[in-house]
């Protein structure tokens, strides 16, 4: 046969590998050393979310290599995450990947993207730490490497704060990476399927089929709206047996959407309780596996239970030796730079302006995140022209222009094809404030327009032209 | 706050609730009885693939209530499965849901969707056991229950072979699911960065970027084909600092597109060498955690196995005390019945013609199940037409034409916008073949116009265009 290669060949090429393998022991702890002089300055960034990716998409590659380390390889779209849960939108239509927001990190010699985590920084030699992510994969050992920076960025974001609350890591699912979108889709597809099935009880149907979401801000609201959209379309055609069993219950101990405009709130209550969610204020005590507990006792039995009661930062950017914002948060000073070392900065949810700036905390927003890598990627192309890109040589620049944050008003979408467009600046002033269907189609318009890819803004359009015409997909892949 | 329901009322549900769960025992065994006069009669589907599917489809629901057992709720398309592997499609583009091949699965208060298994057929009774899917779900507990049939059809398809070889199912992955195929994709990518990590060794590196596919059918040679478009077109675009590391081999024992023509197997050979694949004919004796062991004594190390050679019958259908096909499967007569039992058909890859009925025992492909399933829909309606549709009833009833399978000829995609089309009804028969680019045209147009329903149909052509403009994409999600 002409295809048949004698296996001669491969077999020495094979066995030398084998032998290879087995005898020599794998360099550890090697990696990218400082940069030399006829390279370019390396910018490390660490995280890909709005910060981080708003930076690298800002970066002139001309002037930096570019370095990136995350456990994952795209940026996920936040704010249309709760809608891939129920297939309004496809999971990949929100995730972006890194090599096409900055496509130089997959092309140019010296710009890597590492599938790692930061496991420590040591500012005084310019190096960080890092061990490759092998999710337990047998075939693959975890591999540390260390990256050698002249600037590095801090962009490592926030995690869910469970307020010490026992279960919640165990029996709840949260919503701000795609795996979560996905893991709260297999169950609830799997809680419906299973109260189906011959001989469940009554009450275990109304269990199977109670989903629960702790937290009101914008999240938990927008993630009650779909699924009350979901139950309102999809059930009642694709699940008409069960459909008089599924139910919403939304937990916040304080009020829904708290930074919204009252007439905005009171107008979201209103929906959201007409389009079947029931809005409950109370304190989750304990989480179990099949119910959870509150303050006054009560037992609330749940199939599905979803947990956004906002964020705080990683045991990893706590225990940074680093000056501390409020909430532990790493502390900037205006110009986004760690002040207590040397080319350092850091930007998004893991940091906050130091208080001897004087200046206002800053919430934890994607619009801030991206703000803030947006002017630090002008602010690092401008120091890099000036000479200043090396480590150490950016101590005499002048810095120019300080980072101030002007909030450009805020988005929830409730459902129902309703959503709230607040722009008033802060909480304190006052501003347009719009509310329903107006407010929706602004709100899907802002949203499709801010995807950073055209080829996810073709998707976004499509999946929401598809769910309008054929309804949500159903299959549990 | 007019949101906040007083919790009484709500305590009160809840607490009756948790004590309801607790005190009572769950009623085991349940299940669906025999149908009575004024019910339909009631169609038992074992299985959601080809067959199995198209048989629901053609079921008349105004005549049969139908009942499908599987432990997925939806259809693969088999076919355009090695496509989603590197991104060219979308994993849901080629699930098609149950409920929208057969609405009344989901709408008709006697017709119902069960994700189970079947765990015994007990024919004199007319009785199928079944056991609830929750892959370990802790929350929900496997669930015992039974259901009466007037007609059973068993289309449970079949399994992957492995030969007995050791560490096949420990190492290698199957193309055969959707989970399979997003397993490709993540282990796939995971290498590709994990390859880019700084100080892994040269060979290591071509382990992790060996891609190894054993088997030399339509399946392995469409998979290494869409490996080498993705190698060629993103690879070298979005990982070019390791885009010279990676391989593919192809492992066949005999020879590749053993159905095709002689001519095309031996242009799919030409074309595949020209793309990069190497093909290797070998026989496997053992998979190891890293490397294959071949019978001569070659060792192949690989990073990622893809095992595609055959299919034969699941432990369960060889467990049937039915008589049976070649090859262990369940033997039916010309009419698709299974001839010692009542009311008992079994269609697709789990079945095949009795020796006695003097047929050609016919191949296990996608091609074969679906006419066997419109065939038997039409049997079925036609015999509840005419009264036979309750369980005993059709024991004198003429069942009119047998099954006669023609061959419409084989397809399979190369890479490269090539294919193969063979037009021959069989093996030894003459007649029309085609490969090239003209092929290509004409897979891609029948398999846009075999997708099921509208929706998958639209998908597959917007996603094949964006993998035009855009490449593929390589967020691992």
């Amino acid at each position: 046969m002409s295809w048949f290669r004698h296996l001669s060949s491969k077999t020495h090429r094979f066995t030398s590998l084998s032998r290879f393998s087995t005898s020599t022991v794998p360099v550890r702890h090697a990696g990218l050393g400082p940069t030399k002089a006829h390279e370019k300055p390396r910018v490390v960034v660490l995280g890909s979310g709005w910060a981080g990716c708003r930076l690298m998409k800002g970066l002139d590659p001309k002037i930096y290599d570019i370095v990136c380390v995350s456990p994952r390889n795209h940026m996920v779209f936040t704010p249309l995450l709760a809608s891939t849960c129920v297939g309004t939108l496809e999971f990949r239509t929100v995730a972006e990947p890194i090599a096409r927001i900055q496509p130089t990190i997959s092309r140019e010699p010296g710009s890597y993207f590492f599938l790692a985590n930061c496991t420590a920084i040591d500012a005084p030699n310019h190096v960080v730490q890092c061990e490759s992510v092998t999710e337990g994969t047998r075939t693959l050992d975890p591999w540390k490497f260390t990256i050698s920076y002249d600037k590095l960025v801090i962009a490592l974001g926030a995690q869910p704060t469970t307020f010490g609350i026992h279960g919640v890591y165990e029996h709840a699912i949260f919503l701000r990476e795609v795996y979560h979108a996905q893991e709260i889709r297999r169950k609830l597809l799997l809680n419906l399927m299973m109260s189906d099935v011959p001989g469940i009880g009554e009450e275990e149907k109304k269990r199977l089929l109670h989903c629960v979401v702790v937290g009101g801000g914008p999240t938990g609201v927008e993630f009650s709206g779909e699924l009350s959209d979901f139950i309102v379309r999809d059930v009642r055609e694709r699940y008409s047996h069960v459909k008089d069993y599924i139910h919403v219950t939304l937990i916040e101990a304080n009020e829904i959407l708290s930074s919204f405009d009252v007439r905005l709130r009171q107008y979201a209550t209103k929906q959201l309780t007409k389009s079947g969610v029931q809005l409950v204020r109370g304190i989750v005590k304990d989480v179990k596996e099949k119910k959870i507990i509150l303050n006054d006792g009560t037992e609330v039995p749940y199939g599905l239970l979803v947990w956004s009661t906002g964020v705080g930062p990683s045991a990893f950017v706590q225990s940074l030796d680093f000056p501390k914002s409020h909430g532990g948060r790493i502390g900037t000073d205006e110009w986004l730079r760690v002040p207590t070392v040397e080319d350092i900065f850091s930007i998004g949810d893991c940091s906050g302006f130091l208080e001897s700036t004087g200046k206002q905390p800053l919430p934890a927003l994607a619009q801030v995140a991206e703000r803030q890598g947006k002017y630090l990627a002008i602010l690092l192309n401008k120091i890099g022209k000036a000479n200043g890109g090396r480590a150490n040589s950016a101590k005499d620049l002048d810095f120019g222009d300080q980072f101030v944050y002007k909030h450009l008003g805020s988005m929830a979408s409730i459902g129902s094809y309703k959503a709230l467009v607040d722009l008033r600046q802060s909480k304190e002033t006052k501003g347009l404030s719009l509310a329903g269907f107006v407010s929706w189609f602004i709100w899907r318009s802002a949203y499709l327009t801010r995807v950073i890819s055209w080829r996810n803004r073709f998707y976004v359009a499509i999946n929401w032209a598809t769910t309008f015409v054929f309804g949500r997909d159903i299959s549990r892949i």
